[in-house]
């Protein structure tokens, strides 16, 4: 039941941010009666859904729902307030909601009207599906992916910055759906004038989607006036140092950040984007910038796009400035999750908290 | 019924070398009634084993052969004729043996015995089977296997030459199964003085093996006189070039091999150690000799252990000497196989055909 409720919650990966994604499944013994997700922010939350499905046959009920049921009133009504006027007998949450308007205050309220509460299970499972609003409230800083496509060894272009294509169509398709998933595509003025991305997500098929927004770290914002990263519906963020000056018809957003080394504090970075309500940041840029992130132990998640090509010696590495010099500087991950896409190998890692 | 029977013969991969791994199914109709494999060189063949085990059920019987009979007086007499003289009456082969003394001959000695001869049925998954004894046979020079361990941003090694250890335990256990099914496991001088490598195959459980060959590219000789390599039950090969002076008390085994551009000539080396038998080469050295085989365009196979870890820009390469500068040069390969072994993926990966 919970495994089903945290398929349905993740209907909503590319509409819901930036509010966590959730599930709930109702059911009666063995018998779904009700199933319901929380599709997008200022709409109904997903036990409301559940609860519309099962009628009647909610009341006695067990509701299994992937994140603790809020006890505030946000742009609807508590859902903890929502299962008790059901009747709903048990409830079973992967895990408590750390929102401080919730942080327990839903488990109280279903306890204290009767019904029998449990919570914890399958909350791994729970915890990495919410991982980008988890890491906000927690943290305070967005979840930061480092999205890369490499050959097999270890490379991201050639030496002139070439890097049309390493990975193939299938793999590129992909990372569309990565991009949708995320609040925000960060990448640096670098890459804006060698590459000219668009960062924005493009599907095969009509897909609903909240566009992310797209960051380009720009400290003397040298690149405003130029670029595809410029174009089309989604909102672009400059962020540059204080002194630099945009222009005054810059119809863009733009932030200052407090400098660090003569570079934008990368930290400060992540603030501004938490405070923007930025769940998942996925970097998109080259390998300078990727591994500023890396040595400033600022990376959650790396997912790379292996391709199966020999680029050579002379290319370009995967990450520079990493600064290791001994077997015992190694960084290590560990892999989350690897898939074959097309002809590439697509390889999920995180760093290895055990290491 | 083919599928078993070259699950029978991979039995073999260990010990029946230089000869091919071979496996046969007798059934009668859905039923199985007989099985074998050719288990070492000098043995009975695969069909043997079978026909003894189908005793008199193999009147009227289908046999299924992973590789076409033999017609030749070798150590053993010929399939052909024990597969007539018990009456079977149809043959189903995966592939033509393309060995000289074969070659069609088994076929036709089975259909002038009125035997109804099936070929071509998982010949892909044969071929495969079988690609180093082919690959000598057909094109006169071994498989040759890069075996290479790297990080997941492509290096082998730290500056210094480090590399103990970037793969985790199970990955350096699972290198011990692709030495036992070559015939050699090759080299370069660099190697030996900077790790000392035994290059043995050592199992944690008894295992029956036949030994591969130790082959050291050392064109002056200047290694012969210590290592690891030179210890142990297994035997070794030094190829040098002609005007080297080998010790007078040198126990291991030497060549001289023609020079080519100041190097081993690399096509030379293969050509005698298929004259020496060898179906299949694991290369186990350094980028520089990796680098060369693969410019030479004599890597059939590149068996790659990623693991998890950052070594940085400043580490080796996996490859040096690519000489490759546009994207247009890149070498492409594709993918046969990627697993999970412990904490790392090992990588299967041939030159793409195709491209």
């Amino acid at each position: 039941m919970m495994a089903q409720a945290l398929r349905l919650a993740e209907r909503a990966a590319y509409t819901t941010k930036p509010n966590p994604m959730v599930g709930c499944v109702i059911a009666q013994g063995e018998e779904v009666v009700g199933e319901g997700w929380h599709q997008r922010k200022g709409g109904p939350h997903a036990e409301v859904f559940a609860l519309q499905a099962a009628g009647e046959r909610a009341r006695g009920a067990t509701a299994y729902v992937t994140l603790e049921p809020c006890a505030h009133t946000g742009n609807t009504g508590p859902c903890a307030d929502a299962l008790i006027a059901a009747g709903v007998a048990h409830v079973v949450a992967a895990m408590r909601d750390p929102f401080p308007q919730v942080n327990g205050a839903g488990f109280d309220k279903l306890r204290a009207a009767g019904i029998a509460v449990r919570h914890g299970l399958m909350e791994a499972q729970a915890r990495h599906l919410n991982r980008g609003f988890l890491s906000r409230i927690e943290r305070g800083r967005p979840w930061l992916r480092i999205k890369l496509a490499t050959s097999i060894d270890g490379r991201t272009a050639m030496a002139s910055g070439d890097s049309k294509w390493i990975s193939g169509d299938a793999a590129r398709g992909d990372v569309h759906r990565w991009r949708a998933r995320s609040g925000a595509i960060l990448t640096g003025s670098g890459t804006v004038l060698a590459d000219d991305p668009h960062l924005t997500v493009r599907f095969d098929e009509p897909t609903e989607f909240v566009a992310p927004l797209r960051v380009v770290l720009d400290p003397g914002l040298a690149t405003v006036t130029r670029g595809h990263v410029r174009e089309g519906a989604a909102p672009t963020l400059y962020l540059h140092a204080a002194d630099a000056k945009p222009p005054r018809d810059l119809s863009a957003q733009h932030a200052a950040v407090p400098m660090r080394d003569g570079k934008l504090d990368l930290d400060a970075v992540l603030k501004l984007l938490a405070e923007r309500e930025i769940n998942e940041v996925q970097v998109e840029a080259g390998a300078t910038l990727a591994g500023a992130f890396l040595c400033a132990g600022l990376v959650d998640e790396l997912l790379l796009y292996v391709a199966p090509v020999l680029l050579g010696e002379r290319a370009r590495p995967l990450f520079e400035g990493l600064c290791i010099d001994e077997m015992a500087q190694r960084l290590r991950l560990r892999i989350v999750e690897t898939r074959r896409i097309g002809d590439d190998v697509r390889v999920l890692l995180q760093p290895d908290a055990a290491a």
